[in-house]
């Protein structure tokens, strides 16, 4: 799981912004950090801690006096820019561009990603060294992503084009249930516990007018078969079952004894 | 695009955290936060600075007592989580959360979504009131994403489900069950029906020893979850809890009668 593009983080300005973007990183299974002339110089402290036991990337990090340098070895550069730049440019979304990554990186072609300096991005010569520009959808009336976020974010997205259920570029999958390994119930166990729970339902006079029985039934069962139960589970309403009534008739003895001794 | 799910946060401990996921949410378009039991009260001033201009937000906070009191007008609850459950439970990732999430609001449900506190995640018991558990795919080797981080993750899913590029995407939603005109119960339908069956259950001393009670009561109502019950099931399964136990003690009474007569 682990390699994947290369992230360029160019003259960051905050140590702890190195840090943060360090660990969103290998959150999502990057380690190649390389940095452009970083203001606070290089090792910061300030990036360690806050790297939060990163230490895989940030121990490896490479430091570039130019991005022009710190970029010679890769095939594929995406650019992330927040405002719009004045140029003909490929654009892509974080999404795309990350099948589009993982599609060169299985080819065995190296990817990078830049980012810029805090406070004003990248600059416009910088994008230019790109082939394409990410952009990552926001809401327009409030748009204020910093750079550790803008690199979970990539770095997400890398993560997530490589799982199974998202190959083939669907956000697909149904969803699972726990990750348990508790067999689920045969229709058998469900169509014991339906009688068992209709019987009890008949004898307390519930499932009535007759006609009316059909669709009651059906309308009970579809709430359990929504639940997708599990054989253990079939047993503990059976219980829940067995408890109610047996239960309440025995009370209802106890207390009419009390009262008649 | 404004609108979405709500978001809770529950025992938040730091105001910078609460801040900064005021400032994730709005960079996707979510306003809704509620709080419940913030560590250092509420307001907060940190939060406020933090939130980088993101007063829509951190204006509108509610604050609760307890969790319960904080989702119980919303239909779907999700809950995120990091560590594995010893539950069943309906999983889903982000994405496919998302979609779902865009389905449900779009027929007028109202969605929430739980976030536990910074260093210990959600209690089981705020799990349990949640229909589905959400899971953010992440390196297994290095696992460390922060709580602010985690809800811009979720919050950055919820746009893009509504971007154009995946309006088309497949991308999993609910499989809708049965006639969407019916309305979904909401948390507090749900709570008023799991006292319901537990006040009866502890009656028939079901729920014992004291010590197993919670995990059986956490396994009984992720039954009832896993089946996303409508207004109406709740209703049904109310009659059914009634007639079993109310009938099962006339039952028992005619019969002490007519023998004793």
């Amino acid at each position: 799981m682990l390699g994947g593009p290369s992230v360029i983080l160019v003259e960051p300005q905050l140590g702890e912004n190195i840090g943060t973007a360090a660990r969103a990183m290998l959150n999502f299974g990057l380690t190649d950090l390389r940095i452009v002339n970083p203001r606070d110089g290089w090792p910061s402290e300030k990036a360690q801690t806050s790297s939060s036991g990163a230490d895989l990337v940030i121990d490896n990090v490479r430091v570039f006096e130019t991005t022009e340098e710190a970029v010679a070895d890769l095939k594929f550069l995406y650019a992330t820019t927040a405002r719009p730049r004045d140029m003909f440019k490929r654009e892509a979304t974080a999404r795309e561009a990350a099948f589009e990554m993982r599609e060169a990186i299985d080819a065995s072609d190296k990817v990078g990603i830049l980012f810029g300096a805090e406070r004003h991005g990248l600059s416009n010569a910088d994008v230019t060294l790109a082939q394409t520009v990410i952009a990552i959808p926001v809401n327009p009336a409030y748009a204020s992503l910093n750079l550790a976020q803008a690199v979970l974010l990539v770095a997400y997205e890398w993560f997530q084009s490589g799982t199974h259920q998202h190959a083939d570029g669907n956000a697909g999958g149904r969803a699972r249930l726990g990750s348990k390994t508790e067999p689920m119930a045969s229709n058998q166990d469900l169509v014991h516990l339906f009688e068992h729970l209709e019987g009890e339902l008949d004898a307390a006079g519930f499932l009535r007018p007759p006609e009316k029985r059909p669709n009651m039934v059906k309308n009970l069962r579809n709430i359990f078969q929504k639940a997708q139960l599990r054989e253990q589970e079939v047993r503990t309403l059976r219980g829940v079952i067995k408890s109610l009534t047996v239960f309440a008739r025995q009370k209802a003895l106890d207390e009419f004894n009390k009262k008649n001794k």
